[in-house]
């Protein structure tokens, strides 16, 4: 599927990888496995050996993937489509951590770092008056939802107060309905999160909010913060007691680290955890621009998934955390990788002949090995796995059950589920036997704190970039979106039609409509 | 891929299948639409046409499909692989559900149903000395847990009181003590789920459970209730308040209306909505025996996936929920799919040269339009989708914001994705244009109620195991837990021996733990 000449040694070597059910030996486990900024990557299960991983290595040469990543940190622009209408951005979401130490290169990439620092600036003097409220609702969509949920999960363990944390994006109204059964209205922040200030389903929540505010008699102006570009209608001293900016270099999935994160994570964990997790992405940041070889964890990273995709033609991938923090992580990531990288053309608008984003997926381990593991072991098709693990649990407690602790249970169980899918087993009756040559690695660190986890983001971060450079395209547009938004507001009108009675001109919106108002659904 | 010589037809048929973006009409929306139950799907926007669809029929005709799904209904050993050791058991998930009105046909399947009956008499008898606790803990593992989730959480509006309910399935340490953070440990039950009783997560989170109990002074006896087969090690009146049974024919994807989802629904939302929702699986039962084509809603179902699975080669379906309360659903039919049918032999024990289970995955919209949604819209792999909606809110709560209210927003998006989609559009910039002709189907009811989700549960019920009857292999069984399970013996054993200092003799295990346990890793 990979279409480019110059990897005919990456094609051929595709035709016989290595063995897993040989090969895993002790000396391979400490062999294929490296570390940075506090995170081991263990990939002695992947089908690859050092030729491979070379010739990998090389194409990443010819491709020029590091120092694309590198001109990415320092503000080129990257987001654009040559010669068509594009948006023509840089991406710096690394600039939103790049002030710790003085590391950041390039005129760009300083101006919004030094703009970032001036917006934390901002969000520290203000933090003492936000402290009285005990819950928050974080309204937005996408990036401005799924990462500060993500990232929160996985850290409300190190939040000194016991705040309740809601997270509203959908235009559902049950969604809605049930916040407002369960919050106690006064004591809420909402935190109102769109770049463009325009975004329909979060205007709408706000609107709905408001009056609901209102009516009850409260002040909106009082208890509604916004995250957005300056000078969008959410950037208004009249009717918010504060407004935070993003830059619009930031892409709603890569906006974690910024304000979108930044103002709920500073209130609910405080500024100085906040400030860790930016470190972490920070030295993660530093280590995507290492040019040697596998010590640069995010381009290893995105080697092995181009290898797994590309070469060996695997069409999905399966992210597995084993802590219970980084429930809706893949989520996240679901959205990072594919909203990225689910693209057909490259950057001077032609076609593809190449496979780009899989499918990304996954659910914490162990539980989802009572699950879809099953299809994993035994199934026919074949999803490489990447399992993230901690030395450490976060709450400090285990227990000692039978000959083992907990966390030696998870820790085993992630080890056993890698070493089963690579090895397999032989078996004369056909339903016990496993063919093993499953291929997953391992993303290890010592304990999920917010410096592991700002590493973990911004390695994700990196790979999903180093992908599109490697694939030769835009990872930091979405277009993808924009006609079901037209289409959405042509159903709207549709609906409004119908009800208010009025004939519809959108015939086959029409259509479905009447279909789905039709009364007669029998109830059996 | 579909390996079957008599299936010439339906294989030319995919060459060319239908264009949607031409094929699209008013027409096309109410001729391809079925309905039963209080669901309607409707499927204009499937590849499909009169044609194909026959041809579909035809095949299920020829594998006997419905024949089969009656004789698992009857009690017919269903769960088995010829010539050679296995668990050779019925399949009698619809038997917990078949006493509403003398329908259920064959002796084993009237037996079950009585034994079920008498359950939830018991469970009817105890209930009134449940009401006390405030909370609720559930504790299993992969089928105890993310069918029980999955549906409690679609149907907590209609709960008349406020009780906190939690599912404790992984060994994870931090998830149990998260929830002992939590939880008013005197005035919570714990419902312990397992059929063998013996799973290992449940049993090591079940003593840690029972011994902080007594340590802070409670009789685990008056808090624990047990769900499990009779005369298992968790039958036991000494150590529980109460033990409800389950046969050795519920495997435990199937098992949410048996009593393994039954105990908990009915404490939290009453005797009489559990009933209902057992109501509405059992009017899907019966319509997935019905002879005639499309009004075979489970089957149409199956059908659809197969032509997009096996026909057109997509490896794996989406599924959308336009639904709060839906949100874990994904994740339950994720477990049901791919742990039922992730095979690779048949039923007589051969190796299958056919594609058997996709991977199955989603996230609720509109939400993850502004996610995942760029892929399915301009990303080089098809995805079929499968959106669920339902035309009136659980909290009977909505808003008019702009001409429109929420529901309506959510509606419309919903169809405007299927249509955008389907139709794709021509633009001169390349970055703009949307191929189309990406499938999709709806299941569309008037609500979300207990009856209307035990419809939808069961129809997907069905629709696995007519997938499993097509494909040829036995749906019921899960063998390819089993190798994790024994590795992850042995590598708890060697963490242990590490722990204690003593030399392992799994070499490879140890490799593992050696490399995991290096304190060495830098911080950066």
């Amino acid at each position: 599927m990979w279409g480019f000449k110059e990897n005919d040694e990456l094609a051929l070597a595709a035709r016989s990888p290595p063995d897993l059910r040989r090969v895993l030996t002790e000396e391979r486990v400490s062999r294929f496995c490296s570390q940075a900024a506090g995170m081991q990557i263990l990939f002695a299960t992947e089908r690859i050996d050092q030729s491979i991983l070379d010739a990998l290595f090389r194409l990443a040469d010819q491709k020029k993937v590091i120092d694309q990543g590198r001109r990415m940190q320092e503000g080129e622009v990257v987001n654009f489509i040559q010669g068509h209408a594009s948006e023509r951005r840089s991406a710096l979401h690394t600039a939103t951590r790049g002030f710790f130490d003085g590391k950041i290169e390039g005129k760009r990439a300083r101006e919004a770092s030094h703009f970032s620092e001036k917006e934390i600036a901002k969000l520290r003097t203000l933090l003492p008056q936000l402290q009285k409220f005990t819950t928050i609702v974080q309204v937005g969509m996408g990036g401005s939802s799924l990462g500060p949920e993500a990232v929160y999960r996985a850290l409300e363990f190190f939040s000194p107060s016991l705040r309740k944390v809601y997270f509203l994006s959908n235009v559902d109204p049950d969604e809605i309905s049930k916040i407002l059964k369960e919050v106690e209205l006064f004591q809420t922040l909402f935190i109102i999160v769109s770049k463009s200030g325009t975004t329909l389903e979060t205007v709408t929540n706000e609107t709905i909010l408001r009056d609901h505010l209102q009516r009850k008699g409260g002040q909106p102006k009082d208890q509604f913060i916004s995250v957005t570009e300056e000078k969008t209608s959410m950037d208004d001293p009249s009717r918010y007691l504060a407004s935070f900016y993003i830059g619009d270099y930031i892409g709603g999935r890569y906006s974690v680290t910024s304000m979108v994160g930044g103002v709920l994570l500073a209130i609910t964990l405080g500024i100085d955890q906040y400030l860790d997790f930016l470190r972490g992405a920070h030295a993660m940041d530093q280590v995507a621009l290492r040019e040697k070889g596998t010590a640069n964890l995010p381009l290893l990273g995105a080697l092995l998934s181009l290898w797994n995709h590309n070469f060996l033609g695997y069409p999905t991938v399966a992210i597995i955390p084993y802590s219970r923090g980084l429930s809706r992580f893949p989520a996240h990531l679901q959205q990072l990788f594919m909203e990225s990288n689910g693209k057909h053309i490259d950057r001077e608008g032609r076609c593809l002949s190449i496979e780009t984003s899989p499918v990304v997926w996954g659910e914490p381990g162990t539980s989802s090995q009572h699950s879809f593991f099953q299809l994993l072991h035994q199934g026919t098709s074949i999803v490489p796995l990447e399992c993230i693990g901690f030395k450490k649990t976060q709450y400090g407690e285990d227990w000692l059950v039978g000959d083992s602790y907990s966390q030696e249970k998870l820790l085993a169980n992630l080890i056993a589920q890698m070493i089963a899918l690579a090895q397999g087993k032989e078996d004369s009756n056909p339903n016990r036997e496993f063919l093993g040559n499953r291929p997953s690695h391992l993303l290890f660190a010592e304990q999920l704190t917010p410096f592991t986890l700002g590493a973990l983001l911004s390695y994700y971060e990196h790979k999903s970039a180093f992908l599109g450079f490697l694939w030769d395209i835009n990872s930091f547009d979405q277009e993808g979106v924009q006609l079901g938004k037209t289409l959405a507001a042509q159903m709207m009108t549709t609906f409004t039609e119908a009800r208010q009675g009025k004939s519809s001109s959108y015939i086959l919106g029409k259509a479905y409509v009447e279909q789905l108002m039709k009364s007669t659904i029998s109830s059996f």
